[in-house]
């Protein structure tokens, strides 16, 4: 049909999925859930299956999760991620090497595990570090040659956000941050992890969208691959 | 009575009709219904039906909705653009020609449903082009044509509201603008694509309030009469 | 060339010129003056009158504007708006029917202008009305009959914006409101003025930036062409 | 007791109650009830009872007034304004002329109901005025002779916030205003009102924080009490 | 003429006064000194001496106010308050009572004198209280009697803007608080002396722009003339 | 275990305990409960009873409290501070001398149980002054002996958060700031209290994040131990 | 005379010196430059000449500074600090141990230098420590001791603002910082430093307003005092 | 010296060099000239040239820089880059492929420009594209291939900043993104281009500071040495 050879594919009225984007892009289009009915996220699953073997829906809550994965096979619900994959299991590390997810507390879990998963689903291995804020910042460098022995190092924090920063200074490989919205009052729900990530004095950090474990994971997911593309 | 002749006409306590505004901007008062009882939407909609046949109630969620039209007698819900209708069906078209109704993503598509229910009770044909969003934007070049063909263009998108910039540089008809409140973290609601749209580069964009398909599409509506007076 | 076959032509290393825009949207690329030097606005408007009769430059001061004319025969200064054009006088309007530029003060008055130069550059015919704010409602009514003899309507206000609301109230035209950054304290530069304008209660009026004179009447223009394609 | 005669009175250890109020300002403490719990509301209501025969408590909602009122004998509840009274019904007004509580739109009666609860228990007499927004300014002028027969005049509005300063050119008395968080969007939850009134054209109106109607009643009745005195 | 009977007289092509305003409001119009040229000025006040005999000028820089005042005879500088007055000497009080101005610091100055003249030409007698902020509030207890005299109270602050709070605790006349822009960093430029004025926990407070001294004793002097028509 | 010689005991593989904090600080690390699912804060409590007596964790409401202490022997918990305690009873104060924890409104109470809470944890005696806001000054002269009694002053207030600014021209001792976000409207969640704090003319204050009772009495505490080191 | 027995002292119409400070608070006022003329701050100085040997000024530019010195004899301009200190030479320390005035980079000098002329006039001894930011850690453990050795600490960073909170997770001393509008940007002027601070997940850190060396010293003076009153 | 043993080394009381940088993060501490002296970059950069070969100043103006080329040989100044570098000239690329720096308008070159420079400082080729902002898309197309075959990508914008993510969808190589303060009114000096940036849809871009060429280039250079460290 037409549309397909220009790339698209309509769903019902609701969707154009964009089938030639793993081919420009070597990931297929990724769905962004949290402001779509169970119903339309059924319809792109479905018609998504029929182009791709590789399915990541982010920002899917449980209730939504369970409606979804009841109509459509090979789906599998990661909670604490917030996130549907398919249509295989996670796939084998596809290239050597690892990517550092570093979180500063607890409460920044549900981020990390976004980035963790995109990772995974992305063919990157994962090393995890959690609760390295630096008000102990002792525990930051009981971890720092796990984090060194990494290609790409995402930092994820909330509250004063100032990880990043510190790491930046420790550590010579490509690192990406990505605000929390943990924190109350004066955090502004990210804004100020945010800016201080932005701000930093240690150079070379990079930053993406408050609570966006996803965009961090594929940015790093990008350079992991042009890093070991030989190997 | 008096009032009626200074061109109001109160219900109850609680509102005060512009009577006149149909004669004087050539449609009725609009009800905004977000923040109005059931009771003062059936009070106004039965008022309203002794000065004109067309009802137009903006914002009125489902639970709302059901009293109202058990109450009052031809009134039609559009639940996915959240509006109520009256008194007739929505009628034919007025004039020739048509307005296009782009959305950037499937999230946008309760005000982009707003946009066209408001075109159709003011009697322009509706065109509604879905899901086109720049991250492929080969998905808009698929679409340009019938988009290049309408009198007047709504571009709706959150996120980076980046959508109206991109099309303003390919299409030389009027455009309006529609950020929504897609998104999360650093979107702030939509206040950055509104931001983004105000300050985009491609000239002769004009924007109306986040979520506000209603008002973009008196907008348009407003210019394709003057366009098609003659016809 | 090869780049001018793409609608490209470079002007040494700063800038790309759109010289496929003129057929594309029916005006050629607009020069936003503020942060380029008088050394690339000349590079620029030499380049441009290779391919255009009509140029267009907005936000230049009076220092640049010396400088770029005693390079570059064939321009006109317009102080008061800030504004340089050329290669030929301001040309005759092109269509019937006019656009009304409506400021609310004397303060606003820089705004005006550039929008009213934008328009007689782009063929449309432009009545003035000056000093009309809201707290003389009066002086409004005083000029309202030639307001809603316009074909279009550019509403102009500072401080708390109020006008195009109220003219939206009366008139039945295409109405675009463009904010200004006059008043001081809370008026924040414009941005209650531009918030009071998407909030209007008046339907359908449509917004530009903070004093984008120049959007407001681009969108005008290009509405005004479509009203008077006939004629 | 010593406290007493400090002119405070403690109640449990939750309150302080400024006893010495109603000689120094005219007027009993009056309660925000918004942050306090129903046993607080109790406690503080009956303690009251022992210093003044006015009590006014303001942002109660409904389920905490049923339990106040079941606890407290001599409380009345207000529900379209939120507000308890007592310990009498609410007086005759105690002078002449009467204050003008005009609003914009229906939505914001709650606002306007406790500007004029407030007015009627200070003892001034109320006109309401309803729904007279500037979209449809003629319903204004419908109303302008009782607004300007007003002592003092209140003017609410949300959204775009423009009545008082309309008001403000048209009416030569002492005008508060108060911006509503009616709206959505760009409205910022009234701060884009609030900004608009604070900026108006229109000489000398005074304006209250976003929902205060009782502030904007206090200050009114203050001014009234002055104006009246000798009457 | 056609305009005057319409209550307007334009000045030139910049403005259009309303001279209708003085029988309407009790007062001529104000000029907005700011944001106009010398040239408007001298325009604008020598066409306004054919219709009052008072003139206000705010906001005018001492270099503009050379300009005006070579041309324009019967004006006078208060360059304390950055104000033009004419076209005679301040009047003498019209009518009993007085309005105290009470500032927090010695920055406050110039608001509390642009407050002072505009009192002053509206006929209102004034007392002037200075510095007396509450850091050391044992300075405001020394003048609390005079305060306490006052028909109206202005109360003007910068910084932390707690003064009016206090104040409306102590007084019980009509008052009316001025934030300023005295401060620096988190100050804002006024916004958190106007958040803490709009905020305060004495009842009855209103507020102004920031630095709007002119608009707060334009206020003061309309409640004025009520309390004193009488006498 | 080498992780324990660096100072850290990992808990699952959600938390990395700082177990040298006690040592280094004089204090355990205390547990930020917000954002905490229950068995993560059981997890957590069950290791950290193996390193210290103290146990303190933040911001936990009711439904996760009773979870916990059901899992968890020896833990209280403060409904009105919405704290957990553990695991002996709170200590008798370990030093001479108190500190004043002052509130300006009964809708400050669970800050100021916050801050008191943590202060008996950390040894010190604490004095409750309640309800002593600006609008009733005499209030807090009525308390004033008792409060410059105290070796350091904790001050809490929301809205216009004007009580620390007074005190701090009253008293000579330590005074730390505690914005609440209690209020509304423009009051925007606290952001004007700590404003009006950061801004206040009276010398030395130090302020705090909105809300963080527990912040500011960890501040007071570690200056109380200086104080008294050497009684 | 009255005034003086009430601890005021008018100068000229401009002040009301409190001249009751140093015996309530232990300091004389310290005076606010920036927004005061050099008459003005002459006055001033002279005045208090007669009430007090101690004299602090503080954001004074150089050109102001030369008038002021020029006038009043006894007084010292400090450059590097913006400070005008007096009558004498700045005294001996009157207490033991000292404070650690610890900054993050070069940029934040004049905010160190302002804090560090405070301290000394109130009588503690300070250490500088200078340009010990997080991007390179090994820099502020290279000075760990000397800051672990002070009574109060210090510290002043712009930019991300992060050195606070990896300082409170090191030093078990009050510790209060001072955000600086060093940086561009995101940085806001110094406010994403601030919220840093407010957010720092180390307990017990302190804040004051932007740049304000000022009231961080006087703050840690207050403590000082406390804690080295009986040495 | 003991100083140097810890990696660190004083210069003056202004500065303390991080001399471990290099050897840490493979490239020196880079001088950020906005906030410092001239004699203080004099200082620097003299006690630099003992640690290494490549110096790099940011932010420094030409008035600046001529003081500091006169005191210290062997330095250069990029006046379009407003950076100085030396010791020696800028060396030859050490490693295979090359960085794409990509700009929307003329007026984003100063931040293009420190990109470059910083890029070939550290040893990286670059390709300038400028001009090819989304409002004449096919100029990206007519420059698409240079782009794709960068190993990674800058995309620098003001306005509303669409670049990015417009490129993000076409190119999938590494992608960070810089917003540049170019614009007006509602762009908030690039807040609004950093928003858009950080939600755009396409995945995988970063972002930086507003302004921040050198750090984006710092990101990509480390990145870049990553990709061809096997080359
Ligand atoms: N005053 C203005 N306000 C907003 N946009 C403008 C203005 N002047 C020119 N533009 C637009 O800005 C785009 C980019 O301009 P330039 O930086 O010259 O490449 C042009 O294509 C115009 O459409
Ligand atoms: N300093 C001021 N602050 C606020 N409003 C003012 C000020 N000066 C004059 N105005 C008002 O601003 C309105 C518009 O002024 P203009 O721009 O002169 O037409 C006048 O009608 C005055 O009521
Ligand atoms: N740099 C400063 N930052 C903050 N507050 C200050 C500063 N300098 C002086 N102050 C305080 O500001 C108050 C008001 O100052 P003044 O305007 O001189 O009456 C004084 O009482 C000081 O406590
Ligand atoms: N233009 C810049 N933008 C952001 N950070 C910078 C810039 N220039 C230098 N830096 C960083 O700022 C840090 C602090 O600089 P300094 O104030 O020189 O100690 C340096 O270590 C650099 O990594
Ligand atoms: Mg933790
Ligand atoms: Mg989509
Ligand atoms: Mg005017
Ligand atoms: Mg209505
Ligand atoms: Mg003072
Ligand atoms: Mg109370
Ligand atoms: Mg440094
Ligand atoms: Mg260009």
């Amino acid at each position: 049909m037409n549309d397909q050879r220009n790339g698209v594919d309509p769903v019902n009225d609701y969707a154009l999925l964009d089938i030639d984007r793993e081919k420009r892009l070597g990931f297929p289009e990724v769905v962004f859930g949290e402001n779509k009915t169970s119903a339309q996220l059924i319809g792109i699953a479905e018609r998504m299956s029929a182009h791709t073997s590789r399915l990541l829906m982010t920002r899917v809550d449980a209730a939504k999760a369970v409606r979804v994965t009841d109509c459509v096979s090979g789906l599998q619900y990661h909670e604490d991620a917030q996130m549907l994959t398919g249509f295989r299991a996670i796939p084998q590390p596809e290239r050597g090497g690892y990517i550092a997810v570093v979180c500063a507390g607890t409460s920044d879990l549900r981020v990390a595990q976004e980035a963790a998963v995109t990772l995974e689903m992305m063919g990157s291995r994962v090393e995890r570090i959690t609760d390295v804020g630096v008000a102990g910042i002792h525990r930051l460098f009981a971890r720092l040659e796990l984090i060194r022995g990494a290609d790409v190092v995402i930092a994820i924090a909330g509250m004063e956000g100032a990880l990043p920063s510190v790491l930046g200074g420790l550590v010579a490989k490509p690192l990406i941050a990505v605000p929390t919205s943990v924190g109350y009052g004066t955090g502004l729900n990210g804004l100020i992890a945010l800016g201080a990530m932005l701000n930093g004095c240690a150079p070379g950090v990079t930053v993406v969208n408050i609570d966006n474990g996803f965009g961090a994971a594929y940015a790093a997911a990008s350079i992991h691959k042009q890093i070991r593309r030989e190997n």
